[in-house]
C-alpha cells in the first residue's frame, strides 16, 4: 500500500443508521479521502466493546502485580486482544483523527468512552517511559506526537447554554478530559472543537449548512493552529504539577493551561 | 419488604475482584447497611451492557421518530429492557446513591459512563414533562429530586494535579459534567466529592486510613450539605441560559454555577 498520502482515522460514535452524524460522518469523509487515506472506526457498527477488563491485562487475566504493571507487560509483549492491536495500528498510522459523536450526560457515549479506555493501554497512550531518558512521557509529550485531532460534536443545548457562563457548562470546559487529559496528554496536538448546537430539531437546510461548514473545516485542517496547552515540561508548572502561581495569577478556571491566557 | 428504613443503592464500577476500591466498597457498603437497606449494582460483576443502542429505543428498533422521541415513547409504555427496568426501580427508590469507580481518563470507566446513558431515559433521567405545569423539569429540578449522591472516586495523581490550577484539572471541574450535567440535572442533591488520590501505590496501611475516612463520611451523609448549585428556574440565569452578568462578574469558571461562588 502507498504511503505517499498522509493518514487518516475517523472514530465515529453514533447508534443509528440514518442520523444527522451519519450525514455529517459520509460528507466530512468524502473530503477528507481528497488528501488522505482513511482508515475507520465507526465503532457502533464493529460492535466495539468498550468494557475494559482484566482480559484486556494479559491472556490468563491472572498475572501478577498491579493493574498497570500487568496493562504494561501486555502492551510491551503484544499480549493484548486483536481488536485493540488494530485500533493502536489505525492510531499510530494516522496524521490526522477526527472523532466525531453525539454529547451525551456532557460527554461522550459508553462505546467512545471504552475505546479510550481500551485502546490507551499503559504503554502506549500513558505510562511511555522513553528509553533514552527514563522520563515518562505525556501531557504534549505522550507517544503520539505528530498526530493531529478533530473532535466533531453534536448536542441539543444552544450555543448559549453550552458557552461561556451557560448554565451547562462551557464545552471546552466540559471536555477538558477528553482534549486535555487524554488526547494532549498522549501528545496528540489538539484543533478548536467543531460544535453542532441545536441539533435535536435539524432540518434538511440545517443539515446542509452543517455539512458544507464540516466540509470546509476538514478541508482545511492542515492549516489550523492547535490549542497551545501549555506542555509540562515547559517550565509553566511547579514541582506539584500546579501552574506556576506568577501565570494567571487569581484564576482557576481551566483556560489557563492555555498559553496566551 | 419492610420500608422502615431509608434506602440505598452503591454503584460500583472496577473490573478487579481484590483491589483499593473492593476493599474500600466492602467497608462502605457494611458501614452503609448499619442504617439502610442497601441495594448493589456491582456493574462488572453483572456484566452490564453499556452501549445504548437503538433496542432500547423500542421492542424493534424500528418505530417511527426521532431518537428522543422513540426513547420517551419506550419509557412511558414501560418498553425498556429489563436490565433497564431494575436499574430505574434502584434509583427511584433509593433516598441515597454511592456512586465508586476509578478515574479512567480524567472521567468514568465506560461501564458507568454507559450505566448513565440507558439507565436516565428521555422521560427518566431528563424529558421530564410535568403533567400539572407543562414545564420540562431539569437542572436541580429532575424526577430524581429528593435523592443525593456520594461520588466516590480514587485515581493515580496527586491532590495538587488535581487541584485548583492543578495541570490536569481540578476534580470539581473535570467532573463537572457527572456531577452537574448528570446528577443535579436530574435532580439528585450531590455532596462534595470523596476523592482517593495517589491511589496507585498504596500500602495496607493507606488502606487501612482510607477506609476509615470512607466509613466516617458514610456514617454522617444525613448531616452533610449537597453542593449549592443555582437552579434553571431561581432567577440566576437569562432567557438564554447563561449566568446573569451581574453574578460573578467576569468570571468563567465552573465555581460560578454553586451559590456562594
Amino acid at each position: 500500500m502507498s504511503r505517499s498520502r498522509p493518514q487518516a482515522l475517523y472514530v465515529l460514535a453514533h447508534p443509528e443508521q440514518h442520523s444527522l452524524n451519519r450525514e455529517l460522518f459520509a460528507a466530512a469523509r468524502a473530503e477528507l479521502e481528497r488528501t488522505h487515506d482513511v482508515a475507520v472506526s465507526d465503532l457502533y457498527a464493529m460492535g466495539f466493546d468498550p468494557v475494559l477488563t482484566t482480559c484486556d491485562l494479559g491472556a490468563s487475566g491472572r498475572e501478577p502485580g498491579t493493574f498497570l504493571e500487568r496493562w504494561g507487560r501486555a502492551t510491551a509483549s503484544r499480549g493484548l486482544a486483536s481488536d485493540i492491536l488494530d485500533e493502536q495500528r489505525k492510531l499510530r498510522e494516522a496524521d490526522v483523527v477526527v472523532i466525531q459523536f453525539p454529547l451525551w450526560w456532557y460527554s461522550v457515549p459508553a462505546i467512545l468512552k471504552g475505546w479510550f479506555d481500551r485502546v490507551l493501554t499503559a504503554g502506549f497512550g500513558f505510562d511511555v517511559v522513553d528509553p533514552a531518558t527514563g522520563r515518562t512521557r505525556k501531557y504534549g509529550d505522550g507517544l503520539l506526537t505528530g498526530t493531529r485531532a478533530l473532535i466533531v460534536v453534536s448536542f441539543g443545548e444552544s450555543a448559549s447554554a453550552m458557552g461561556p457562563r451557560g448554565i451547562a457548562g462551557d464545552l471546552d470546559s466540559i471536555l477538558f478530559g477528553l482534549i486535555h487529559g487524554t488526547l494532549f496528554y498522549t501528545g496528540v496536538e489538539v484543533l478548536p472543537v467543531h460544535a453542532i448546537a441545536d441539533a435535536d430539531g435539524f432540518d434538511s437546510s440545517d443539515i446542509a449548512r452543517e455539512t458544507a461548514r464540516l466540509r470546509a473545516r476538514i478541508s482545511g485542517l492542515a492549516e489550523e493552529t492547535p490549542i497551545p496547552f501549555r506542555s509540562m515540561r515547559g517550565g509553566d508548572y511547579t514541582r506539584s504539577r500546579t501552574l506556576d502561581p506568577a501565570i494567571a495569577p487569581g484564576r482557576s478556571d481551566l483556560a489557563i493551561h492555555r498559553r496566551g491566557d
